[in-house]
């Protein structure tokens, strides 16, 4: 049993424990803080360094508090839509912490519903705090601007609700700091967005310091020790039947639900081979020689799906079976070949174990399995390495660019692909050690990447990281192009690679090959920097490349990698090339769609 | 009795008990049609042709059909949000048709509700046109892309159902067509945004072209004749008992629920004065000598408060009360001197009347108070008349561009004010016959302007008409700035007023006034248009102008004024200046808010 996890586990069900008992015996002469300021020091606690979001009316009392505060930083973005998916980004990167949104009743919040429909989706811990009109404003209900003249104030909340895990409205001060602590502990445990309600006039309502001293924490309840007990005999005796012969398959919510580190000594301990699916990419260090690539059913190259399906044992960690992240449903591991590590439960076979999660499970799994390390580490895994295919072409293509990239590369880098041909192109080159890969794979939302890369390089520049690169189509980085301007403003240096390829290569791959809907307006994109600058006072370098030969010199040249300033590349390509996995991919998606006719 | 309108109300319920027979008898050997067409053949009946949206998976298979439709034009927007934006801009200048917004399945709806919330709010007929997965995937409910990854298929519709009127999903051919045409009329009819859900196979399945010949009609069913009777007969007696001191005061809705014509003889025949509020600036002629100016309660000029406020009767058409758009509920009119004529009751002094629409009543009531001439058309009006101001800086100043512009100012031009303090700036000074007011006075969304201007463009285009003007400050079309790009693209020309003040001066006269939130980043508006030019193939011009002089000479000259090319002129203005009904109003609502602290 490990003592570190378990006595974790325990302290944090002391801290929840001592917070119930906190609410109902409040001490007096305890100093005191304001509503605004409690809920701003509890994100402060748990690593939240950046905000995201617009002024509005509604929200312009609690921002004087946000512009003030010491520790968290006000990051004006250009739009709400914008500002969540980069709350969505920045959690993504700082894993301890989570991301935080602010907008305004209704025009606000709306525009930022689909960037928290995606982090819901995806499972990203995004606090979404909306400024509201006063309490006695929600009581009588005047025709203000910004209400749906019909005196309907609860039509935002009601339209939020399909994608947040929970909801609350400060209406009080007297229960308002447990509401605050438990909204953010919902937040962060479930890893999925949560929506907080602030009235204008809640903000510098008084409350007590009192229950400040005793942390939130992401760490979920201790499992029943005795359904564990069964679970982990159950696993060691069908590794114990495969005689060994199991492959790790890690997936999306080993990042989400904080067992990287776990899983990582599972690894190494057991030396079970490993692979990934394509939302589970960076979750494990991909220069481990033990990993193999990307498993994505029918879709994987053949040396892999052979290793992977013929196992006789599948350990899946964290799986999110979506159809991009599964080559369309395609798995073909037999149910009784199945073990899942899920967060809160565990199936075994046939059998479903509720309330069983892998945080607690995986270092006592760990012991249990290490005595397979002589047969596991012996089982071969493919190679899984760097190599650039010789074309005699000097134009760049998909199938070329992205290894060559994979040389680009460096330890530490936060990487982030747009939904399209980045997220695809990336999945078959391998990334350095604790490179993280930033994508989304089953929300798909075009735009995001930028949003989102605004938050991830803020987040890697608190962390320590010092290279942010994004991977965008021009298609695409029309949706949210402003969002750079934030990045220049904060002094930012992501390097952002534009493939231009005139449209959205994605739908085109789909449906609409040579149709005009699928093209978009050809940008003079080396000029956008400038152009978003801030005065003129930042340093930024735009280029165009053209050629295999001008994308290996610039990737060469020192300056250039090592992401000094703001840097934007244009990478022409042709509009119809596309990576080999998105076109396999999107004709098995153009079949489902049942479209009807050619074009 | 007026027997135009009679008629075309007659008319109109003929077609509408044909089609309910129709749906009930369906002939054999119709020629068919598909789903798509039909829908589009319905639209294009309506005067539709020009549709805004984006791409998507799921709504690809429907695009081939717009794309080929020989009579409606894909706009590709840059976003969703600007594209619902863009339709509602539409629907404002094209008064007899509809706008119409195609988005995607999830990611791409969601971003676009803010836009359709907005219409709702301010009651615009827009058609949100939904690609959704296949009829067959909405059963098995796979973990597609673009889904929450639990199966909720219906979690977008629910999302979207507090901002529209009315929802249906095409799930078979046979009621289709029904569908379709109870959707759009209830759209038109209402004026109110209308969603409807097109799963990717249903496009091509036919269906019967004999409800086409059919016209669908906004015009809404004869008011009950007996309670119209008597409701004119109480209004006749108050104007009687007034001795013909009437006042008439026009809102948002004479526009929106089609009245302009039936108000403008009204006027006409009676000699009433009138004045207008903010959101109904431009439903009736500014040059008509009767016409005095703009009344919002506490913040009126007091030459135009007293007029209302102490005339015998104030008869209100098409009223929408919200808090910009009433001085923050401040208008001073006794309930019994009050009568309100709405598109689907009237009210006299206390009493209601459900179903008496001013559509039809109002040719009636004109003949029923043309008697009043002689006397009514003696009441004096103030002038509101052009003038502009002295003043000795150089700087250009609220007070002064205003009145300054509107002697730039031509018929049929159409004109977008952005929330803020364009929306505040341009109500004191008068606009020339014709010309047309777009502002979102009451949904308030900032950055709405720019989408809205585009669709305006097209529409004021497609109508001949040669000018669209839009006013919009660098903090609000940071938010949506890509949407100059489909202006360029589609070749429209309109002259964009880019008023630098280095943030949300809107935000700063509410709160915050020096605070660092409410500032934006510093861009180069003058090298925008070409950066965003599409290969550089359109012309396109961009002015900077600091002081009055170089204002005057760039507005004097005719090329300029001329607007053959799309036009970008940034006027530098001061961070803390507003126009003076801007900070009025403001100062009431940062009092509402109770923010509670100074800055």
């Amino acid at each position: 049993m490990s003592n570190t996890t378990d006595t974790a586990a325990l302290v944090a069900e002391v801290d929840r424990l001592k917070l119930e008992l906190q609410s109902l015996q409040a001490k007096t002469g305890v100093p005191e803080t304001t509503v605004g300021a409690y809920l701003l020091e509890r994100l402060a606690q748990l690593g939240v360094r950046s905000m995201f979001g617009l002024p509005g009316d509604f929200n312009l009392g609690f921002l004087d508090v946000v512009e003030d505060h010491p520790k968290i930083d006000w990051v004006g973005n250009c739009n709400e839509l914008n500002a969540a998916y980069a709350a969505d980004g920045y959690a993504r990167i700082k894993e301890d912490a989570l991301g935080v949104v602010l907008t305004t009743f209704g025009v606000g919040e709306l525009s930022a519903i689909n960037g928290i429909a995606g982090a819901f989706s995806e499972m990203v811990p995004v606090l979404h705090i909306v400024g509201q009109p006063s309490t006695s404003q929600q009581k009588t209900k005047p025709l203000l601007h910004h209400t749906l003249g019909d005196g309907r104030f609860d039509a935002y909340t009601q339209a939020s609700k399909p994608f947040v895990i929970h909801q609350v409205a400060l209406m009080n001060a007297a229960d308002a700091a447990s509401l605050i602590d438990e909204a953010i502990t919902i937040c962060i445990t479930k890893a999925r967005p949560v929506y907080l309600a602030l009235p204008t006039d809640m903000v510098l309502q008084k409350v007590s310091t009192e229950r400040l001293s005793i942390p939130l924490s992401r760490t979920p309840p201790p499992n029943d020790q005795q359904t564990e007990d069964f679970v982990i005999d159950q696993i060691y005796q069908l590794v114990k039947d495969a005689e060994g012969d199991v492959v790790v398959l890690v997936d999306a919510c080993v990042v989400r639900h904080d067992v990287r580190k776990e899983v990582a000594q599972l690894l190494k301990e057991t030396g079970f081979p490993v692979y990934a699916a394509p939302m589970g990419k960076t979750s494990v260090d991909e220069n481990n020689p033990r990993y193999g690539g990307i498993y994505v059913g029918s879709l994987t190259d053949p040396a892999v799906k052979e290793r992977v399906e013929d196992a006789k044992l599948v350990l899946s960690i964290g799986a999110l079976l979506s159809d991009f992240n599964t080559g369309n449903f395609s798995y073909n591991i037999p149910t009784r070949h199945n073990i899942e590590l899920h967060s809160d439960h565990t199936k075994v076979q046939y059998a479903r174990y509720n309330g069983i999660g892998m945080k607690g499970m995986l270092p006592r799994l760990t012991e249990k399995l290490r005595s397979f390390h002589s047969v596991s580490s012996k089982i071969p895994v493919p190679d899984f390495i760097k190599k650039v295919p010789g074309e005699p072409s000097h134009d760049i293509t998909h199938l070329w660019f992205w290894p060559r990239l994979s040389f680009f590369f460096q330890n530490h880098d936060v990487i982030v692909t747009e939904t399209g041909t980045a997220n695809f192109g990336i999945l078959d080159v391998p990334l350095p050690a604790h490179a993280t890969l930033v994508s989304q794979v089953l929300w798909g939302s075009i735009g995001w990447s930028v949003g989102s890369a605004l938050g991830a390089a803020l987040a890697a520049k608190e962390l320590g990281r010092p290279r942010t690169i994004l991977f965008v189509g021009d298609g695409s980085l029309q949706l949210t192009v402003q969002e750079l301007s934030p990045m220049i403003r904060k002094g930012l240096t992501p390097i952002i690679f534009v493939l231009n390829n005139k449209g959205y290569t994605i739908e085109r791959c789909i449906h609409g090959k040579h149709r005009k809907y699928n093209d978009v307006a050809d940008w003079k994109w080396s000029s956008l920097l400038d152009t978003l600058n801030d005065g003129g006072k930042v340093p930024s370098e735009s280029y165009t490349v053209t050629s295999k030969r001008e994308l290996n010199e610039l990737l060469d040249n020192k300056e250039f990698a090592s992401a000094q300033k703001i840097q934007l590349v244009e990478v022409m390509m042709d509009p119809q090339d596309a990576p080999a996995a998105l076109i396999r991919q999107t004709e098995m998606t153009g079949q489902g769609n049942a479209y009807g006719n050619a074009d």
